[in-house]
């Protein structure tokens, strides 16, 4: 196990009809804010209506920036900022799911900032303070609620970067499982990949003695795809929905990822994706986590025979390991496609033609490589593209 | 699923030699602290030689109040309030278990509060302020380290009452496993039993729908299990010290907790018998717990039925449900054993003689009843006390 610090002081605040207490909430913090949203879906569910309320209630003033897109783009960000700054204010609230609340993260590091904030996403520069985010979240997926991550899209060239810091962690997250009711089922089965992708990024790890934190992770895939498959059949069970939200939150929130060193390969690699072809994250990391498995398994069997056995119920074959292993990968493909989304680029209509941009745009954060479980080079890369097709 | 708000907000450093972080960590709070210990060991150990240098190579100015006892006394608590007042002193460094970290909590709130720091073990008066505390861990166990409980014994009348309150929870906690490599095996195996303990009292809930921190609880049990059982052969095995340590912290930060109803009828009850026979609370609890499971499992046989297949890996007797909860209530007990605790009053050589006086003092938080899961009247504790004989 490793040395580690762990600080995730987000207050969650969870439950049926919590959104009605982001006014007071908020105005602990300020008088104030940067309204931040997404689209339309907010205004027709009546959430919109509801937090305006209680903002007025509880005399906080705002100022709405709406527009937010799946997979956020700079230039809205920077609009946030300059909005901030033009008029004094220094909390932003994010209604809505990952995308605004990274869209949000971004422009409380950017207000402070005199500098251009895609320094951030570049590494050309550190921030060192950030206005606070409060959120109201929709859609249980990215985590984003409680983590220190952010993952931001320059228009230009379409590059997709994450900057991470322990400044990104929401002050507090307020989190109703019944506004994730009205979530398309490609949505909710994409939320729940991402979900699993930020558990299984942290298992896959050559640390070993971390058996109190596989055991949680391996417990918690269970429980979400147990409430997955609920969900799917049963849009309304507030339970089933409540269960997958809070895992979500967990899974991203750094706890699953004490003592560890975690992977986060496949994450990278479906960046390119999702940012080339404006793709789902959770559905692109559909096909790439398969892919990455196969790619990988050979030299990693211990552990994709843990995660067969203790995940998916596989029973161990103790004479060709092997097989257990696999059967363990193909059950995650199986309930991949029951759950509704892509397993191969072919089934989201995607060829081979972008794969030698997608491999050379990848980032390669230890130099040339990618990932930590297992070393990917460029040559990697473009082959976990080919097995994905 | 219940509503809840969570907000755990202690700074974990945790590893190898991460003592020597405290100086600068404290400063970052204070010049001058109230250093907070036990007796001998922590000088035998280094430990002390290693935090005071830590503390002067940073700049902290402290002064000592060394002699806190397990069970930690009213008389001592109100010492340190003294010395804090007297000294200007606006930090506490504790060092130490949960007796050290509990005594440092009830010095804390004392310190702003004008009247008797009691009032708040009594429910006679609520904590607004609080000075911060700052851990050292060596023994885990009690949780302390990142919770809200605080538990202090008034020496007249033996009284041991708890004090709950967000204040109480530390700003950071040290945790390095090698501190708890000199533990005796009895101390260690009763941490273990705590912390056990903590997680129980969270699962045996009537809130249904609480699939994911049922999984998680059941994982973080199979995984202290295991880990109890290579350390009580292998005192300096770090891996398996480290895995209980962290599970320590999580047992009783109340993440565990999160939509459901706890019990704590099992720990309230312990509370008497540590109390009035001055005995190690989780050896105590060992003798309880098994008690009080026997006692309510025929109520609530779903749930014992699962704690027995998924903890304890029991065969599910589909004809007679009943044996299989049984069953994994024996193999808890043989835990217990196995592992060097005393399951019965006899075991630790107390008979029935005080069964009366510590029923009748058993604080009733209900009104006049004690417990969640099962809601017990004093009857119901006598024989809880006389099932454990």
């Amino acid at each position: 196990m490793q040395n580690f610090e762990f600080l995730s002081p987000t207050k969650i605040i969870f439950g049926k009809g919590t959104e009605e207490k982001v006014g007071a909430e908020t105005k602990k913090y300020s008088d104030k804010v940067l309204l931040h949203y997404g689209g339309g879906s907010i205004k027709k569910s009546g959430l919109y209506d509801r937090i305006v309320k209680s903002l007025k209630d509880a005399g906080v003033e705002y100022i709405e920036l709406p527009g937010v897109l799946p997979n956020p783009r700079l230039g809205l960000v920077n609009e946030g900022i300059k909005l901030c700054r033009e008029n004094g204010i220094k909390f932003i609230l994010a209604v809505g799911g990952g995308s605004v609340i990274d869209s949000s993260k971004a422009i409380a590091v950017g207000v402070p900032y005199p500098g251009d904030v895609w320094d951030f996403f570049t590494g050309a520069a550190v921030a060192k303070e950030a206005l606070p985010v409060g959120v109201v979240l929709t859609f249980p997926a990215a985590g984003s609620e409680a983590s220190k991550s952010c993952v931001i899209t320059k228009e230009e060239g379409l590059l997709k970067r994450g900057h991470n810091t322990q400044l990104n962690r929401p002050v507090f997250a307020i989190m109703n499982p019944e506004l994730s009711f009205t979530l398309p089922p490609y949505q909710t089965a994409a939320g729940v990949v991402d979900i699993m992708a930020h558990m299984m990024e942290r298992y896959f790890t050559n640390e070993t003695y971390v058996d109190y934190t596989d055991r949680l992770t391996e417990a918690a895939l269970k429980s979400v795809i147990d409430n997955a498959r609920i969900v799917m059949k049963e849009p309304e069970n507030y339970n089933a929905r409540a269960e997958i939200m809070w895992a979500g939150t967990i899974a991203h929130n750094d706890f699953l990822e004490t003592g560890r060193i975690p992977d986060f390969a496949s994450h990278n690699i479906e960046h390119e994706l999702s940012a080339k072809y404006d793709m789902t994250h959770g559905a692109g990391l559909a096909i790439i986590f398969p892919a990455w498995m196969k790619y990988v398994y050979k030299g990693k069997l211990n552990k994709f025979v843990q995660f067969a056995t203790r995940v998916w119920n596989v029973d161990m074959n103790y004479d060709e390991p092997e097989r257990t292993a696999l059967e363990g990968i193909r059950r995650m493909e199986e309930f991949f496609k029951e759950i509704g989304l892509p397993v191969r680029l072919k089934d989201a209509d995607i060829g081979e033609d972008g794969i030698a941009e997608m491999t050379e745009k990848c980032k390669l954060p230890n130099g040339d490589t990618l990932g930590n479980f297992v070393r990917l080079n460029r040559k990697d890369i473009e082959n976990v593209f080919r097995l994905a097709l």
